[in-house]
């Protein structure tokens, strides 16, 4: 006689996150109109927005099911185009259009095929509405040379028209030459990124260095970890920084624990970690079931889950 | 220019769970109107119900906010007290009651504090109701004594009468009597209870029962653990079956690295742990904190959570 009414009533929630990169880090009367025309779509979430003026970019977090981030990030794009001209445009950061990145993440009650579909789809409409040309990348990339952000973005915005014309560089929706003033823009899907930093009770960056250079993917370590080692001065420590661009494929506490190894080589111990900003929740469950050893669980055994109808 | 949207707009979203155990486990219709009672509540959510035969009761799962939770369970005393008289009911389970036991649980956005005090309302307002005198329990007690349901419910319905009238035992509402049929209920607020195994290596149930009497609170072990070892006979292992009744002040990590070490005193591995039905997601993220020593981490950055606004 047991019985699960939330599986039968639930309604998944569904979350998509969404972190647009706008070339625009200076008028803080621009960055503010861009927010508010994110905040008046029903539905999206405007979680954090930041500015930097060296780099003349902004980053926008925002979230919702996927009708409301679409609907966001085209209100978005309305915003931007008449605002932003990037013949004007300097900055540190290297930038391919008005609206530079726009990648799609899967958080929770939604796939990556979603997201890859999501991509797509506002990519297609972006071209359409506004005749900027898309380029996919990530997940959503056509082909494995679109994958890496720094390849599409290589030469900028001053050289895209001659990229744009170049053998293999057609963009995949949109006209086949740079929008005049908003250059192109760079749409796909991936997974949720966390920047996470071990600190190590030793001054010898030499340390940090080496580990990291043992666990990234460049030099030969985890597929999904980009690592860099740094002193931290005013502590007397050494760090190693790190980016976790798939915490599926890469988990943390494997990474941790394989940092820990390295690092007792040396006659080194971890002071402690620390995550940057927001994590996803299963990324943190992992851990658990890993140091616990716990067999057989699933992710509706969270009672929040249950309650909401997820996992 | 950091911005925070989301705590600004944040609308905490409130759980209580609460568990009645009902004196019925043998008549499926009876148990399908408790079941269908608890359901018609708006915003009350049964999450799982499991009768048992020959303990002659039955188990609801139920949560919402607060408002929800009480409605529901004034719904299902109206359901029970024309339907079950103690008077012609045997089982194997110990019960003072028609409904016997009504524990409220704090999952999020609400205190204990505020759990003892929805207790207490209760507990009013179904000795108003329904002439049912209530005993206070676990952190809604009026004193100590009246802590333990083991305690409170000793003597069981037909010794009820004779112990509401001796000293010390008059009930915290109603009449001082108890009622014909329905006896008398105990209310009260508590931790969620987490139920964890951990298997050996090994088919030593002495090794089994000695980790147990370790870790156990009455036998000189952690303050919220109940503990004992069993036989996997299909298997050829043993067992370590626990509860876990306060998970942030003996939180799971401390009893698993216990455990192993215990173990290994006598040679011994862990082959796997489980925990069985729910747990609260912050028992499992307390586990990666502190195997990935996290340092100034705060729930707000779990994703989820900030979108939700809890944390």
């Amino acid at each position: 006689m047991l019985k699960d009414e939330c599986d039968k009533l639930a309604v998944v929630a569904q979350i998509v996150e969404c972190i647009p990169n706008v070339s625009e880090g200076r008028r803080a009367e621009v960055v503010e109109s861009i927010a508010a025309a994110i905040r008046q779509v029903p539905g999206a979430r405007l979680l954090d927005y930041s500015s930097d003026a060296s780099h003349n970019r902004s980053v926008f977090t925002l979230a919702g099911d996927m009708a409301a981030v679409k609907a966001a990030v085209l209100a978005m794009y309305e915003c931007v185009i008449p605002a932003i001209d990037l013949r004007a445009h300097s900055g540190e950061h290297p930038r391919l259009g008005a609206v530079d990145v726009v990648p799609f993440v899967p958080i929770e009650g939604v796939t990556m095929a979603e997201c890859v579909a999501l991509a797509k789809d506002v990519a297609q409409e972006v071209a359409a509405r506004f005749q900027v040309p898309v380029y996919l990348y990530e997940e959503a990339a056509a082909n494995p040379a679109r994958r890496n952000l720094e390849d599409i973005r290589r030469g900028e915005f001053e050289g895209l028209a001659a990229k744009m014309a170049s053998e293999g560089w057609a963009p995949d929706y949109g006209p086949s030459a740079p929008h005049v003033s908003a250059g192109a823009s760079v749409v796909g899907a991936r997974m949720p990124l966390i920047a996470y930093n071990i600190n190590l009770d030793t001054n010898r960056i030499d340390v940090a260095r080496k580990i990291a250079a043992a666990i990234r993917h460049s030099s030969g370590g985890f597929r999904f970890v980009k690592a860099a080692g740094f002193e931290l001065k005013d502590r007397g420590v050494v760090q190693v920084s790190m980016n976790l661009t798939n915490y599926e494929k890469t988990p943390i506490f494997r990474v941790f624990e394989t940092v820990k190894r390295e690092a007792d080589r040396y006659g080194v111990s971890i002071l402690e970690s620390e995550i940057v900003g927001l994590v996803p929740a299963a990324a943190l469950l992992a851990c658990a079931e890993y140091y616990l050893q716990v067999s057989g669980f699933n992710a509706n055994q969270v009672l929040e889950n249950k309650l909401r109808g997820i996992g």
